[in-house]
């Protein structure tokens, strides 16, 4: 239970449709009568009766039909030096992962996903890249240091571009969602949302990202609470998710809200990702409070902000292996997890009587 | 690094062959210029670099060829009362293995592994059970708390029987090794055996293992602590791995050891799986010190001396979901975080000069 009061004064929006409670008890029932001890299978049990609930079927069905969209783009705030990467690089991460190579594609492509690259706010031009699709709501943030890093309108898009995605897949017949994400610097923006919503100060929250010196971590901490002052100084009113979104967020991190939303209100689970899909997985929870509990844990990144944000959503990840790559990556090796305690929950044997 | 003193005298055999340091280096050099920050994917890149060490290659050969042993076997310390299950079950859950229903069938369909079920000491006659190898050394072992689980030319004889079953799988193409096991009450010896080598009271060991009520656990412990001061009091002479196993042992647990040694001496991966095999794996270690070096960590089951043993293996697993169910279940779970592994390291774009 989070006990901190937020940074920000905050408003939520209406809430999320609850689990399923008919198939969660279904699945409790079940997972007794199996042929094995009781609870034995541990987090394999609770995975599975949470799938249950989510898609309101007991067993839930087999998700075989796994889509992974990355979304990219990004920040002005690199422009603070809070990183050490410089941003053409999202471009070119954007180009391998659209050539299949990216740390996220390998392991999608084991796990049996598709993964999907987004566009939705990267600097450079990238419509030569064949395999993005192209949704830029623009060329990247400005820096949250000192302004909002989008307006409300672009935060709404982007919000919409991510939704959108979603919904075209599952109308597809996507069972199984995964968000990913790529762009430089964006662990700062990640931070600022979470360190605001889960009331934790900055220096609290900061981590190294993509491999930012320890001596600049503190130059962050005070980057990430200087936004937030600016966003505290210049409010007159408490902030939605939207509002807030706009003023400390990203292009991406506003897409992964909506993919997030939609996959919740569909009923389509959807396995979370590192600390910058928490931050959007926050906003989202803020948004509509409750989504957090149609989503999986995919895995703990070594990033502190993470381990807030899964407390502040009481969300227990399956995996913990010490990652902090994002795109995707660690919510990707979860996947047979998932498919596992499916397996198991529908097709072991009754334990006989005796 | 262990400082405890085992609780009996024991001598070491010759030790096996190292991890192949050219390989390991390469590997780490290769991790180097990947497409990624330096160390993002955490454990992922130890764990492909190990498998670059065990087998000897840089990037390591995908393992898609993954066979998983499980081997029964009935104990006669099931008469004083350490489990709330009939020794029955044993010969059932054979037979549910062998039908494709138990917990390890299931979730090996889902890692594509092939699951191989042989009996190495079951009490009950399971010859009529169609699917099943049988390699019965005896029909379950004595009770430890009274005298030998075997004679030593017994257990020799369950090593030999992992020790040819892994053989002959590699011989016909395994690249990936997985033991299991089956035996009620095994939880018991077990903890016999970790506790004797790595030197912690069997009080501080004991758990539920199959769900032993929380009131029996005191008795638990004090049959293993009275099963091991007979040991000591019988025994003139220091003991070797194999007088160890003979004493405190079972034949699944015996068969077990082989397989591992037989998988090292291969250099075949194999990943280890929870209390019981992490107890033969301490057996083997002891037999040819280094071994655990060639073994991956699957998960950490939540038995106590299934901690105590990985601390004293120095190894790290995985996984760490909570299960207490054996069977090989866990190290099955592990399988797609090591084929991710490799494939990040094979397949990941190299990281341009900047």
């Amino acid at each position: 239970m989070n006990t901190n009061t937020p940074l920000l004064k905050l408003v939520s929006g209406r809430p999320a449709e609850p689990l399923d409670e008919a198939a969660v008890i279904g699945a409790k029932a079940r997972w007794a009568t199996r042929a094995k001890p009781p609870g034995s299978l541990g987090r394999l049990e609770t995975l599975a009766t949470q799938m249950a609930g989510i898609t309101g079927q007991c067993p839930p069905k087999m998700p075989n039909n796994a889509k992974l969209v990355v979304f990219a783009g990004d920040h002005g705030v690199v422009a603070d030096n809070v990183t050490a990467w410089p941003q053409e690089v999202t471009a070119f991460m954007v180009e391998t992962m659209a050539h299949g190579q990216a740390a996220v594609s390998v392991l999608a492509s084991v796990s049996q996903a598709e993964v999907i690259v987004v566009d939705v706010g990267v600097a450079n031009d990238v419509t030569h890249i064949a395999g993005v699709e192209h949704h830029k709501v623009r060329s990247g943030t400005a820096s949250i240091a000192h302004q909002p890093a989008m307006s409300r309108a672009e935060a709404d898009s982007a919000v919409t571009v991510g939704r959108s995605m979603a919904e075209a897949l599952i109308a597809d017949g996507a069972d199984l969602l995964l968000g990913g994400e790529m762009g430089i610097g964006n662990t700062t923006p990640a931070t600022a949302l979470i360190s605001a919503i889960v009331g934790i100060e900055p220096n609290q929250l900061c981590g190294p990202g993509a491999g930012l010196a320890p001596s600049q971590l503190g130059h962050k901490a005070d980057v990430i609470g200087n936004s937030i002052d600016r966003v505290r100084r210049e409010s007159t009113q408490p902030l939605d998710a939207l509002d807030l979104l706009a003023q400390l967020g990203g292009l991406e991190i506003g897409a992964l809200v909506g993919f997030y939303l939609a996959a919740a209100e569909s009923k389509v689970p959807c396995i979370i990702d590192g600390v910058i899909a928490l931050s959007a997985l926050c906003v989202a929870d803020l948004m509509a409070p409750g989504t957090a509990k149609r989503m999986v844990g995919g895995h703990r990144s070594s990033e502190p902000a993470a381990s807030a944000a899964l407390s502040y959503l009481e969300i227990e990840p399956v995996l913990d292996l010490n990652l902090r790559l994002g795109e995707g990556t660690g919510a990707c090796l979860a996947i047979p997890l998932v498919r596992a305690s499916v397996a198991a929950l529908a097709d072991m044997a009754e334990l006989p009587p005796m």
